[in-house]
């Protein structure tokens, strides 16, 4: 690539949270960046977007850095759209989102804010990569994963996200050992069983927190959960067409 | 099926929405039917689940027939976890989400809180259904396509869904001609073109409002939206492993 690449950056998590700063600081040594983030955390959020109710975009300035950066009321699949349709001069060659703080490995894929923003620039036909740390604190430490950030984006960059994928990146947290290194992954068939943390408030009405426990029976070597276990960075491929293709001929039998 | 199976209804429109209402007086044909249903609109929500902020469910009674029915301030993904795991007393045998005001064939699934619905059901092992119909009109008349969900809700509790799918089910718009029948889909490769219409409030700040073209360049007549153009009611086998599957070996002669 002769000129800069215009880099589209944003996250789940709001643009106030150290896993974008660090993002930003990477993407800065790239290209030229320009950041479209939620002014809140929108953890959890999916694939939602705003339809129903307006959008507010503000140009801020948060930190040192050539980026510009905005800072939006939306969820971050609005943040992106705002991004490509109003905000950018030319369309991006790139949007990376994230880094999040906390998994978004195997089924959390589906409820994830940070992908659901990288699946929208896929959807427009925008190479993206969501990348995502294996801690949710908001003091988790990003500086030991920003290397393997650097490299991936560049061979991204380099040798082209195949058309209708999207990068889902996740990072173990490194402790006494290394990153052991990069594993290509299926998504792990796991899912999480429900609890409900059922309370009264103060007025006597009863309500709800949604808690509950990972489960992963996905045995096989070749998932994101295995790699991610065993010390290595899990690169899962993912698409946004959803049709199940191998289940066609099996519907085809059903008596309509 | 010997005994009465118990059906979970959901959907996204609200749980006063009249494509809900017609969805339950078809279901209470067929089973023991429970109603988690959200209490205002939550069109676009895509898999949003609540985590930063608490749920609350009251048992309420709206219209006359058999059902039992709550209503749920988290989003349609939220009502099936929580209808699931907290007000059902055994697991569901089917779970609905619908009749949906509006499409959700093509990219639109996902977008959509209704086929999120019916994959968070997927996702917990329980078989699962989304209809749409394409008229996103509160006065659209769903009468017409009653025979249809019921035809095709007998079908999915005989034959089985194969595991890991939901179907997404989609019905034209009767006109003058009558529905021609039923196709097995795949995902049209379509995407939305944004436009947002940009506005000055009362106090003199921009704000925007999200607005789309639709745009389909797939010309293939194996598509929920060749189907649906042509009269016949498209049903697309959706699956949550979103990995693509074709892309690994490719993405493992990066040098990483």
């Amino acid at each position: 690539m002769q000129k800069k690449p215009l880099i589209l950056v944003t996250n789940d998590d709001g643009i106030t949270a150290p896993g974008l700063r660090a993002l930003i600081s990477v993407m800065n040594h790239l290209g030229e960046v320009v950041v479209v983030a939620p002014d809140s955390p929108q953890s959890g959020m999916g694939h939602a977007i705003t339809i129903n109710s307006t959008l507010q975009c503000s140009q801020i300035k948060l930190d040192e850095g050539p980026q510009k950066e905005y800072s939006c009321s939306g969820t971050p699949a609005d943040c992106v759209k705002l991004g490509i349709n109003e905000l950018l001069y030319r369309k991006p060659d790139l949007c990376v989102s994230g880094i999040n703080h906390g998994s978004n490995s195997s089924i959390n894929v589906i409820y994830s804010g940070t992908m659901s923003a990288a699946v929208e620039a896929g959807i427009e036909g925008i190479p993206a990569i969501g990348f995502s740390l294996l801690d949710f604190r908001w003091a988790a430490d990003f500086e030991p994963v920003m290397p393997f950030v650097k490299k991936i984006t560049q061979q991204a960059l380099e040798n082209l996200i195949p058309k209708g994928v999207v990068l889902n990146v996740n990072f173990p947290v490194p402790k006494e050992q290394k990153i052991k290194g990069i594993k290509i992954c299926r998504q792990a068939n796991a899912y999480w069983v429900e609890k409900f943390d059922k309370r009264t408030n103060p007025q006597g009405k009863e309500y709800y927190w949604l808690t509950g426990d990972f489960i992963n029976e996905d045995k096989g070597e070749d998932t994101d959960e295995w790699a991610l276990k065993n010390g290595y960075i899990s690169i899962v491929p993912t698409q946004f067409d959803l049709t199940a293709h191998h289940s066609i001929q099996q519907l085809n039998t059903w008596n309509f």
